[in-house]
């Protein structure tokens, strides 16, 4: 099936990380591609991916980086699609990443998630696909009930834990 | 027209920020609604509006917020469509609204955009909207093009500008 | 017995950190009752709760979240008894937590404590809970005796720690 | 009347902050008094306040100090009275009076709020005094409703605003 | 001539910050241009300069930005020169701009100097540039010794000040 | 009269908050001497000068700084005197400076006091020269309750304000 | 013998860092006391201690604490000996502890030292001693010399490490 | 051969990071030498080191230090020679380091990288050397290049990785 998003990371170490928003994919029925590119290291495959993102019928793409992590940015600048920008903790808790990442300047937006929160950018692709498509937004609702219930059982075994206290 | 993107903010004090969001609205043809809601002062008010949002016609919805800043992620809690987040500059520089708004919890996502971007929370909207609408991407790709423009203009007065020093 | 304190968290990877807040009600002999929710999984689970907590009896709610930790401020919104926040640490040493119940907005204040400091939360609860309860006033200072015994007793073990230098 | 409520503060310039929290309290009628007392300056008079406060029939104290602000703790570890404390915004952006008033010690918490958030602390004192005073209760749920209203009235604005804008 | 430093910026805004440089260009006899060039706005642009630079007779390129700070970054991916970053403050005290320049992956550094010093980025070129070349050497040289009879003079100041001292 | 203080800063723009280091000294009497020195443009004087400050009578420095604030260090890397180190504000509010002077590596302390905190500065090493002088430790003790009876001025006034209020 | 320094923590888990401050003394052959004391759990004995160390031959207080750490600041408001601090690092990475340490208010300073280096607050203490006691001043200029002959030595291992590199 | 490049580091602890220089140093067939000096502990050996560094042949220094890193901004200010500094994490994440080397005072620059980032550090310095070195900058060409393969490497593992998953 042609992919309609793309994720993007700079390397391998990213893919622990980014496997988690490739799962929420599958569980979804989103066809996806994953690609290694670095706005630094491969500036020309960079400019050729999201130059011809658009055209391949990509509709949003998911980008992760660390340190001084540009490659959303860059991606952003040079397609209209809509790019979500993953922060990848390093040194400095992520910081780095999370400010290089969402104080992008006026006219060139990146969406961005939590740090290492993949799952959350996939969620948000697929929040972006559901607009106008009614079986993904069911998909959608059923995923929040399924979070809404690992709530509840959590609640129901708080209730026997508190049963340990002695002045309940 | 049927406004296909809410902007919701919390106070009148965030209108002078929110309204450039607006103005990027007009420029696209976007039609849009503004409202001042309140996750913590008029909570039943959220509520309704996020779980009506979608059923009136809403893609996307804009919300800006302060200081422990719930306001975007308590919206996305309640509903499935996209939500963008505008972190809003008070004490703390903003960065207190930018992780009160960033690091939500798996599964609720929140597009972060940078503090008091506003204007770039609308482009992302557009991006959006655009995915598939094919005028809306020409009128994106125009819009990239007059940023460039700007800059080619500058760079053309700092050939100038150059000319004051001695030694060039 | 009816409960007078709730103890609220979103997951139970927090029940280790909570549970030091149950052993101190223990202590004090306040009933209180524990509760998994959270403020975007559950959001009407949440308002029930809130709305509901001061008819059965709660007279202080005590609620741990971390990361945009909104748990504490919509609770806060929806009830007026006073809301304990306990902010919990994870990858940005709990300061987005910190920050995200601290900083509420005017006319919805969470009374906050330290990152992870479930302990503090419920002596700060007992101490509201004995305002007008002259038991609990004596148990509170037997409590702070006991800390002071504490200090008092690594004073005794520092002085035989000090005989091991040789110039004293 | 017996004051039921001591507003603490360090200087003279903390006054215009606080004196929105004796607004508050005005405004609920709650009595009040307001001491000028410094941890470091007046050691031995905020020794001889703390420990007579409740036996003057104080039930809950506001204490403000910025920068390593350690009045609030001070004061805490030598009353059980509960003690909200209010840091105030000095060189750091008041970061330094936040943690040194809100990372307390396990056994003597301080109910800390927002930065320079006077008003918060009051309406979180009254919200400790209502527990039990069903007439505050009605005045506390008036108040929320207050600022409810203050947001629909900001709504209904933004609906005039909006109509400015040409594609609406 | 010929100029062999390139100094760029993202926007007029950034004007009066880099002008600083030029003038230290300006007393070293260094030939310069300056350019207004944008990571985001431009990236064709930029590429189209990173990539001939060197054969145009560039030797060291002083790149500044602010916010999500990327263009140094991104300009020392494409050449083998070295680029000094020059942070600029906004929002945030130009720490997002520091983080974004000088944490950058492994392979492509950029030399970061201070935020808004955009004086020691030129002082850097020009210390780049005097390596091999004797005169600079001795300019670089005399401008210490300015530096240094700025502070002897100060100092002799202070020697007056100091009279007016009552027990000196 | 010997100067047995020194104090020294970096430039004419730190004089107005050292200048209340200054005041200090007059007003309990220690002769002092100020000096303008940097660490990085006068390396040489500043080594002349730690090295003889000692056999100059010299018995404690207080040297301020700002942004990559070496200049406490590096004297007291020469002298075995105690230095008091001033962090002074500038772009990053002081947190540059102050990091740059209290994490100094084990062997070589610097004795810092708050941002900005030149009169501090100075009261510290009024209390290193009255270890063995009886006359300054009374001054030190009149100074100490100067600062009380400021407070208990304060809490006057407070007292004055407080009728102001309605319900009290 | 009469201690001249005494070492005040606040708790056990501080003694392994503080105990490096305790090595130092023996070193130097000065004599000193170790206390466990909290500013917030003893302040009695706090007071009792700070009241008396002056009249008991004490001549330096070294206080360590971590979070909030109020320890130095109370104990400096109660004497006019010198107090050094010692931020002790706990979930903030000590940040907390340094800020609630050296920002002082006006008057009451606090001589600090980098997080958890107890080893430079005994130094500092040291040096504070030896400005008139001569053998002092031979000991801390033979320690300082011991501290550049470690530097050397690893300059010696260097050299040979260096030959494993092949270019050289 | 005479070195072209000087490592300098303050104790074997940071030896393990700076190898890594070395290695890229013997990649580029650059001679170079390492030198354990500390800005605090051997004043004298830094003065005299960075004082003859150029006569000796060094082009570029490459000096890294850890939290109050004082040591590059102190080389480079006995020198005209270029000065790389890499800040070494310790407690504070680095950020110590990072601000007291970036935050130089006008005229005395330091060409700071990443933290940790010594790597970084040796390809920075073998620019500065390639700037009028034809065969330096083919093989800096060639390093690029690797970087890029290894990019490319890991995105042809990616589409392996892909077809595990079921949807695509």
């Amino acid at each position: 099936m042609t992919p309609r998003v793309s994720i993007i990371m700079g390397s391998t170490s990213d893919l622990p990380i980014m496997e988690k928003a490739a799962k929420i994919f599958d569980e979804f029925g989103i066809p996806f591609e994953m690609h290694a590119l670095s706005a630094h290291r491969t500036p020309v495959e960079v400019e050729h991916f999201a130059k011809n993102a658009q055209s391949r019928g990509i509709e949003v793409i998911v980008a992760a980086a660390g340190m001084a992590a540009h490659l959303p940015g860059v991606i952003a600048s040079m397609t209209t699609l809509p790019v979500i920008g993953v922060p990848i903790n390093s040194t400095l808790n992520g910081v780095d990443a999370l400010l290089a990442i969402v104080q992008m300047p006026p006219g060139i937006p990146v969406a961005t998630v939590g740090i290492n929160a993949s799952m959350n950018a996939a969620i948000l692709a697929t929040q972006f696909l559901a607009v106008k498509d009614t079986s993904l937004q069911v998909k959608l609702a059923d995923y929040k009930d399924s979070l809404k219930k690992k709530i509840v059982q959590v609640n129901d075994e708080l209730a026997t834990i508190k049963f340990k206290h002695k002045t309940n």
